[in-house]
């Protein structure tokens, strides 16, 4: 069973999945992953991975065989498992739980080459829909009060496997990073009685300098204070907090912007490792004034350092008005 | 001017340093730092460095000339600048100020090819001297607030020069981290009006399973909730708030136990590139009761991938009592 644990200073949380130990002598620096071996996500090699929890069929309907455009199973070797109670538990000083939780896969696509970038929308489309069932899904376990999705694109974005993959990891803890935006949000709301993200929202277009492209519903902006360089935030337009909410219309324009957005960052930086995270309302939450869902995407062209680990500083080479105006220009 | 942009949601501060501004086409993914080329660190060089700040003399006195056992001297691409005042401006919604800042490298040996953990404990020794030295100065100068040391071991860990160097950045507000930690123990100590690392340390003795070595004055732990395998914490055993109030036979007893602990790293999981932060008081801070000095070192073999990116939870495959039992039974 993995371990949550508390750092009794920080409050911050971790996950030590003991299935995973590793003797000292295990760690092997640069690690690649195979290139043309075999790949358990192709369409063909359903039986290799525990069984699906969602399929989109494409031409058969049978579970785990081939005909499918896209399924979402449980990780092979989770971080966090699905079985057991949520037995807390102090050390001394110290506070643990058990590492309950979903950890699941999301195959974009049954074919190794697929990119998720050039993924033909009504494809890409089905990925973003797939989030959103699992949401629904996963929110019915009230063991769980969040799910984070991700996606871990490249090796130094820390893709382990090829094949074109998402990730999600429903946790029974918020995580610090959403606890921050959803109190940082919440201060700025009691203050002005506005949401902050619409607030920013407005200043973009207003400011149109780190705007990167909109459409009706969506726009992407390169954010003001960028962790990384080409950092990218794409939000809906019209206030809301959660990300099951969406019409297919809305769905539509989503897998567009985001098609269209991350295109234009492969012909700025080819063939670049990112990293996107899905930020949104805690599941179950009632309809949030404060806060408002969005992701975040981050290449991977700066190394996290002992500066920026020790400090929570970042630094940053590139200006996002630079970042913005070079994403714009560029011709996809 | 680099500028310090501050994230309005989350209240994160980033560093833009415009003057290391990149082109698109400038990224570089997995740039080797080159090998047995020219090193402006190595003695015979000091010409191509900036003048320097702090020098030990071995030989000759004879600044910016060989001689030296230790050398620190700004840093050439600085993060941020030592010229200017501390404009602060709003910009809309959002809030930024001037890159005032220092950023200095030690260069620990004269010699190209000498490796930290190996370095004699009188050599070594110095290196900690050079820290409170530098530490001492920097609070001289209003603009600063906290002044961060940290060392890069090793390209994964984001070291671009080989020769054995640390680093310092001297920032003008305190960092994220460092309110984290402040903020965290002063809640505990108003609660138990203890020091919340003392009572880790207690503890930590008591149950001996995630104590890696120790001495009259320092102890090492691996700590309850580590962010990466082998994560240790180097902590004065007496309550002390700040680093520069060590005496001569405390710094010959940290030096010996940070040897010992990188030793004994360094035999487990042999070149392991690593990252190394002092967490002290802010400069000219009062004694405080409730904060205590340390140091953090991680190893670096585990990525920070989208998960952690996005959620600030960490995954840790080697849970510390694994670890440090591991590191003190290797034979050093």
């Amino acid at each position: 069973m993995p371990e949550l644990r508390k750092d009794p200073i920080l409050g911050r949380w971790i996950i030590i999945s003991k299935e995973r130990g590793k003797r000292p002598t295990d760690f092997i620096i640069d690690k690649i992953p195979s290139k043309g071996g075999f790949c358990p996500l192709c369409s063909g090699n359903e039986k290799t991975t525990p069984a699906e929890v969602l399929r989109y069929s494409d031409r058969s309907h049978t579970a785990n065989a081939p005909g499918w455009s896209l399924r979402v199973v449980p990780n092979k070797y989770p971080a966090l498992v699905i079985e057991g109670g949520l037995d807390k538990e102090g050390e001394g000083l110290y506070d643990k739980m058990n590492g309950i939780g979903a950890h699941e896969v999301i195959i974009e696509s049954p074919r190794h080459g697929d990119s998720f970038v050039y993924l033909p929308l009504a494809r890409m489309k089905q990925v973003f829909f797939a989030f959103r069932d699992r949401l629904i899904d996963l929110a019915h376990d009230p063991r769980f009060r969040y799910v984070m999705i991700f996606k871990n694109q490249g090796k130094a974005a820390g893709a382990s496997l090829e094949h074109s993959h998402s990730q999600l990891v429903a946790l029974p803890i918020l995580p610090r990073m959403i606890v921050s935006e959803l109190q940082g949000s919440l201060t700025y709301y009691k203050y002005k009685e506005r949401c902050i993200f619409c607030d920013i929202i407005r200043q973009e277009r207003r400011d149109a300098v780190r705007v990167v492209c909109e459409n009706d519903m969506f726009i992407v902006i390169a954010p003001f204070a960028p962790r990384s360089p080409f950092e990218m935030w794409v939000l809906p337009r019209q206030h809301s907090a959660d990300y099951i909410t969406m019409s297919d219309h809305q769905f539509e324009m989503l897998t567009q912007i985001f098609s269209e957005c991350l295109r234009r960052l492969d012909k700025c930086v080819p063939n670049v490792p990112y990293n996107f995270v899905l930020h949104t309302a805690p599941l179950r939450s009632k309809p949030l004034e404060h806060f408002h869902w969005h992701f975040e995407i981050a290449p991977k062209l700066t190394q996290i350092a002992g500066f920026e680990w020790g400090s929570g500083f970042y630094i940053n080479p590139t200006p996002p008005e630079d970042a913005a105006k070079y994403l714009r220009e560029v011709t996809i």
